[in-house]
């Protein structure tokens, strides 16, 4: 199969691409990628990614920030940031995504645990991955053409904490979240969202 | 308990304040009202009301709209009108009404089955439902001062199923839904999704 990987330098993204590449045609794109540059955000950016690879049998997400703050402390722009970014950038992939990919293609979105298990600081990520779980389910009943679309959630990554200083062992690695995103690709499921923990 | 219900005058809201008036000093705002008029798109307005009722032991929102449409006649009009009423109004609801609420208070959402159980039409709204939902079990853990939060997961009200000429009984009539927010109110509970059909 021919796939997108949005979000190709992230931690998650790489993986992922590694994952695929035994496999796969597999297309790295990110802000930063010169070869498959994308910002989320601006949808003529996407649609022009989007162009350039068509036709794709897949298109996988990997991006998208929301902020982690005390309830208190999330001001407008943070509810904004993380509306227009982890959850609308990602909706909007799958909108304008949809026409490009092949009969019978997959999407493959990324939300988190936090969507079902608070904890203090996430209520702007918990919305998000909440309310893109309930979007991707209905989209699963609407993609034309056999198209499927999945949610992998992930915990914490290893290499995420890791950078972050933690120094005892924790979180899920990278390479055993990847495997969510090759069950979502290869196996015809669609509207779930898989978390990444049961692939340990 | 003195309790504001925001959207009294919606097939919903009427039905609880009903509800609440035996046992409780009710107010009731909405859009329309000329005691109580609020719109929970403008944050300055939304502010105005809670001022002006201050201090007060409930504050229960049976308002909100979004969306329903097909996945590919859903424009980004559709998306941002959803998520900045439905959603960020009854989200800045809770921010802006919190510091207002008694020690011990309870805020009461509305969202909607369409959450967890999509159909064709229901992308953006049960994007708006889910997104809530993961919200409110975050407030739940970070409101301060012993204030709960749930949220009522109301199905299709047979008011409104009437009221669109439907003939066949169907749906829940708004006063069964409405023993899901007296029960938000009166009985200890936080952080969690009250499924109206539960209360027939």
């Amino acid at each position: 199969m021919k796939i997108i990987v949005v979000g190709a330098t992230g931690t998650i993204g790489k993986a992922v691409l590694e994952a695929l590449s035994d496999r796969h045609e597999v297309i790295g794109a990110s802000r930063s990628s010169s070869d498959y540059p994308v910002d989320i955000l601006d949808q003529s950016s996407i649609k022009k990614l989007l162009e350039s690879v068509a036709p794709f049998d897949a298109l996988i997400s990997a991006t998208g920030q929301a902020r982690f703050k005390p309830l208190g402390d999330l001001s407008d722009e943070d509810f904004q940031f993380s509306l227009a970014n982890k959850l609308m950038g990602q909706v909007n992939l799958v909108r304008l995504g949809a026409p490009y990919l092949t009969d019978n293609g997959a999407i493959v979105l990324t939300s988190g645990v936090l969507a079902n298990e608070p904890m203090p600081g996430s209520a702007a990520i918990s919305l998000v991955n909440a309310g893109l779980e309930g979007f991707a389910r209905v989209a699963a009943l609407e993609l034309p053409r056999g198209i499927r679309i999945n949610v992998v959630s992930p915990p914490w990554v290893s290499e995420t904490l890791a950078a972050r200083g933690m120094t005892e062992p924790q979180g899920l690695p990278a390479a055993t979240v990847a495997k969510a995103y090759l069950k979502a690709i290869e196996e015809p499921i669609t509207g779930q969202v898989l978390d990444a923990r049961s692939f340990v």
